[in-house]
């Protein structure tokens, strides 16, 4: 059976990004698939891909694209899952086409924008697992306890007082 | 018992944006409780509203602010709940500075964004019943129905070709 | 047989932008048909009308969406014809969004991009007609008539010298 | 006899995005000229080239310039030829300048505009391409060909999956 | 002989801005002769007049555009004579487009630009006046009093003490 | 008893443009605190923070943030104390998305806002300097012969006149 | 003895904006002086002004103005005093250029800005108050009120449970 | 007796963008004459060198500022001589805020504005070429040369034909 996420981006350089989404998934210990989705390039795999992922057991899709970014609200128009959208850094304009690409969906066909970038990558994996979080209590204890040990990570001052 | 969903928003203004969730999950039958918190205005408020929201036993927070809109991110900061932010369309920025100060989060502590404006309130709408269809089939009939209601909905001529 | 343009839009509600394309093509005497193609809510149909709009004789697509404008990319990732793309004025963002969503193309699927709004309905057309006009001596003619008769209607003096 | 394709450019600092237009009809085996045209420095030289390319053979005019970057439209002023125009990315402002100049174009002279930069340049050869493709079997074949051998070069995933 | 000042503008629509340029000069007894020259509808005329403008008796040059604006950039390509620009107001970039595309000249083709709209047309006009002062006493003396009359007619205080 | 600035920021990475303003501080012998308080990560200690900060001494909050940097904005809605912020230069959006996450505050809460990045960090620290100065006139003191020696450190001239 | 608040501005035109400023510090109890002051139609009244305003007995300084906003800097530039600024929404831009103009102050010279429009004057009048309140326990007194009527003054929910 | 043009800059740093403009002027034989004046940090010097800028025989100024620019419209208010602005790039903005501070000036006082940067010094100093032109035909002539090397420099191919 497929695991629960399923992390899908435009090209093979969006996984510098998209990859933070798949090291936070890894270390709440929920199960994802990555793979290369291309809207534009191939169309029709992306089709097949989002017709079946209900069928293939995966529960929220994870997208990240750039530029004039089609792939997350093109997703979303083709499953009913929920689709977390992920604006990758473009070159010219920052990531502001990417951001701006995703967000502005029209009404009907939702996708759940993160911020530009790293992360976002990060905070996708982390909203997916505050989604399972729902339904599975271990994984939503996983989630506590990644928030705790974040909260607890932040240092009191930014200078050590000793120095 | 509360119903799954949680609209909380900013200010009285902006019930005009979001009754447009409100709305839309009637539409889907998917029950909602409506209130305004202020992250500025109230933020004892929201403390205590977002620290109780699981156990009240809220399973989704839909969240609209408008300018340097907070209230999304700092709910999102104060439960492990899945954030869904609507910004609200500003006076002057148009929504630019709602947008972005609901969608840039930083890596921890995620919303997931929708459009500026009705359109993203109706999609947060959607994109909740998407999350909660995941584990009540009845839910997820509706919204495969909604979907489809959608699609036959668009007509095939702009113009009546009698005409 | 079709005729050489298809005007393609997402919605009912871009035909007050869209119809200028069609004006301009009638009063070059092209033909056109104009269809509502919807890459969120009609998917399928945007699949079908594209993968087949080489076969049903169309030569050049013009295509006008709003917003996260996927149209007009989405179509060029499905046929080899020539797309061009008009980005239709947005309520939040005045089509700062729709530009963006419809220019930012990534290498490998060219969309050829108008202004937005009213002017580049227009001029996708004229575009469109002298794409057309390359093989078609008569409409190149009439092309170069379009465009002796709009620079011989640009008055000398903005008040009546006689005033 | 000139080739179909003529690639103007508004300095010699262009050539570096530009040369990707030049390189892609290659790879097409389409046959072009690549010149430099200043609006701004060589008036005289744009006119002459505008209003003589028509006769010269061309077909397709791709026009690439930067900041305020009125090459491809005055070109469209001069030439019943379609246009397409490619942003060079600018060094203060990344570009935005220089979509803006070429695409806000107003209703009556058209330019099929690109994205900015390197993607713009290689996506002006390929609308360029199908242009021509509509009247060119061979042209039209070896676009397809370039488009198939890119969607296969599309990797499943973005990792090996052996790692 | 000429008066010292054209203003040009590219469309009959741009006079309604453009006319506060000429109301400026009316009022400091500066003449002028007020043209339409479409960089894209008329380039011929807009080529005659720029190459002629310095044997014509014009001293400077007030060029209005708005959109893709053009024609002060390319005035500035034909003539050595000071050009200053007025950035259109436009319907969907509110000039936003239309100041880029007359500020962002590159080196070796100056234009002076003012403000977007009716602001920057009064200015036009006063630093076309400051130009002409330099060797006119009896406009220097009326561009001073001017000035003077602008500060004396500044209120001390925003409402009425005496209310 | 507590200095009276406190200088928090979001997180140990802010530090590089907040100890600007402790730096600031230093020059004027105006003691301050800094803190590391994350609006996000550590919500409670932010509330607890904001709401004892008058009892604790502090007269001027210094608050930098970047990205959907809250932590200015809430404070000021915990805190009656005069709340300056300062927007941390951000990745990918060079800082406007901290700008307007701080300066677009609704009527009813303010905060101060200085310039993005190392120049609002000093500044902050200097207009803390200024209301301080209002009651200490030895304060007063320092920041006169602060801005002094500014003002004597500007050269006449750009290069050396006898080189 | 001159109240302790100086609300200036730099046209007639503004006061629309700053009499809420005006009404908020009536509001608080604290006296102002309204006033206009132009840095660009007025320098000589500007200077004069803020070189006087300490002596005055001035003890903050709220400057609104719009478009290329000088104001609020070059008080900051001339008096050692708190000077905080008011984007005024200008027509063109929305008040984009009357914010950048005001916040991005060089390090030195310090404006605390507040958002654009009304918001940003009823704040502006609000962060005096706080200012004024570190010595004046009665106007603490009075702002404290304030707060706890403004949060008090937050409906539950946005619309009437008994409809 | 002073050379025509001054050159005036915020401060030190901007010396690497405005030498363009000293450049330029030395390659047309104008004198000039480059000091720092800086509106925020030495107010005084700014106001005496306006007001006395006519009377020291000044025709032109050139002044270049960034972030929030102020010197440029301080300048105009100050003097009647024509007064061209160079928005320098600034570090987080690229130079938005410094050409937006410059350029949107109030009717009444007028700046004319260059492009963002070095091609803005060079410009500044081509157009003061073109104001002094007017009534020095040596200088008149020089400028002819100018540009006419200019357009002879572009050369007609980006490549090497022989390559």
């Amino acid at each position: 059976m497929n695991p629960p996420v399923a992390i899908v981006m435009g090209s093979q350089s969006d996984w510098e990004t998209m990859k933070n989404a798949a090291d936070t998934l890894d270390s709440l210990d929920i199960g994802y698939e990555a793979r290369i989705v291309s809207a534009h390039r191939t169309p029709d795999r992306m089709f097949e891909f989002a017709r079946g992922a209900r069928e293939e057991g995966f529960q929220v899709i994870i997208a990240g694209a750039g530029g004039a970014a089609h792939l997350p609200g093109m997703l979303a128009a083709l499953t009913p899952l929920p689709v977390f959208g992920v604006p990758v850094q473009s070159r010219a304009l920052s990531g502001q086409d990417s951001l701006l690409s995703i967000v502005q969906m029209p009404a009907g066909i939702p996708v759940g924008t993160l911020a530009i970038g790293r992360a976002g990558a990060v905070n996708a994996a982390l909203l997916s697992a505050s989604v399972l979080a729902l339904h599975d209590p271990e994984a939503a204890l996983r989630l506590d306890e990644y928030r705790a040990r974040q909260a607890a990570s932040v240092a009191e001052y930014p200078i050590d007082k000793d120095e």
